[in-house]
């Protein structure tokens, strides 16, 4: 079995490309096939993997003017909607090949709708749309407890205002949360302050322990912290924070309209043509 | 910059190899390009880079009758001379090209020397050359002291038997040891029994944390198992014990001529061109 691939990643959040514009290199893309690519030792190893796929060959009825639709899988194979850090990429790879015009906005089927992304400059803009905020409620990692506010962007998220986020501690265990809010799993951010506008946060995802970066929690963090900060968006001024992850850098922005952008990069690593032996 | 690579594993060691026959493709192999191509989120992701080079193009004076250069670097870039599971996945490949005459016991150069290595089914047995044993001295786990063998298998190491390998608890810091007996640091053994001439083992390997496994340690278990079982080889029966690692099951022999055997799988995943961009 030989296709072509690619390996890419935002703020280390890494992932396989696999270009199969009409749907005939892969056919239903088996997800043993996409466990074993994704192992870190048995395969290549990424987060997940991308098909590149044209929204119609991949029977999307509802993709609008958007081409290409990101054919997201988890790192065990299991089907997945939306990655704030994976679509830049996507879309980096679809600009880089001349895919898609980049001078307007790029629409991206995806199972959680149609996005919308922008080039600037070197990064790369992602309407993350339309957010829920809850109240607080207890979390906990051993010897601390903390309250959190529940955030939604996707993704249901606790974060949690730490002097440092090193208090967090090993982050081996998944922090303890209430399930009578969060009934199915919960994100944790445990966000410090670096200046004005400008945090810093580590975070434990759901099934995949501590990562390296998470856009829908950079996102549920920089909300969370203008609620903090009683700043609020206008139509003149939408609202941003810096916010720091272990793997790099994004801005998080809130629009009058609610919306969230995520800005951040976007980098192409190799490409090629793989056989497939194992 | 385009050029072949292979994907492999040992045990779930794994690698990178670079096909460079003659020396042009890759001229001195920069350090820095390995250490991003083994970065598992910024890179492709390795334990080690090997490229695959005649040894009169690499230059190497003691080669004897092998053909071939083992060039390993490890995932930091730096260069390292020996690897018990890398060495197996290297030879699969030659074989798997047709690069060596797999009928007959196969030398590869390393930089600790020419090591001799045989097919057997579809495993492969690395003569890991001869070894040094030491005294006990103490290491130790938060809430856990134990008597650790000292043997040498071309690298330090302690071997500590255990009731099971559990009581090592989580191993994200180093075990304490003796740095009178280790100056140059240690990787740490812990053992537990699984049967007649069948143990388990998880290994802390200095610089690199808990791997999935250490061919020089499986080495340094079967030998220190040996001699805590009190038996000998003889010309007619060298010593023979499974070990199982974490990323999968060695066989470790001592001969009669204080030799040890490493015999475990190798499995090449993927080959290509690559175009790297990043």
């Amino acid at each position: 079995m030989t296709f072509t691939w690619l390996k890419g990643h935002g703020t280390e959040n890494d992932f396989v490309l696999l270009p199969d514009h009409d749907g005939r290199v892969h056919g239903d893309l088996d997800p043993g096939f996409v466990a074993v690519l994704c192992h870190r030792r048995r395969g290549i190893g990424a987060d997940g993997v991308m098909r590149v796929i044209r929204a119609d060959a991949a029977g999307i009825t509802d993709a609008g003017e958007a081409e290409w639709f990101m054919d997201y899988r988890n790192a065990d194979g299991s089907l997945s909607e939306m990655c704030g850090n994976g679509i830049r990429v996507f879309v980096r790879h679809l600009i880089d090949e001349g895919l898609v015009d980049a001078s307007a906005p790029i629409p991206v089927a995806t199972r959680d709708g149609v996005k919308v992304i922008e080039e600037a400059g070197d990064r790369l803009r992602v309407d993350m749309g339309t957010f829920v905020v809850g109240e607080h409620s207890d979390v906990s990692v051993p010897g601390h407890r903390w309250p959190a506010r529940e955030v939604h962007t996707g993704n249901p998220h606790a974060v949690v205002f730490v002097g440092s986020v090193d208090e967090a501690g090993p982050l081996t265990e998944a922090p303890g949360f209430d399930r009578t809010v969060y009934p199915e799993g919960v994100n944790v951010e445990f966000v410090e302050r670096r200046g004005e506008r400008h945090v810093g946060m580590r975070v434990h995802e759901r099934g995949s322990g501590e990562t390296r970066s998470c856009g829908t929690g950079a996102c549920a963090v920089g909300l969370a912290t203008a609620l903090a900060d009683e700043v609020r968006p206008t139509p003149d001024a939408p609202v941003r924070y810096r916010v720091d992850v272990p793997g790099g850098t994004v801005q998080v922005e809130w629009t009058a309209d609610d919306h969230l952008i995520l800005e951040g990069p976007a980098v192409i690593v190799a490409r090629g043509e793989m056989e497939w032996i194992a």
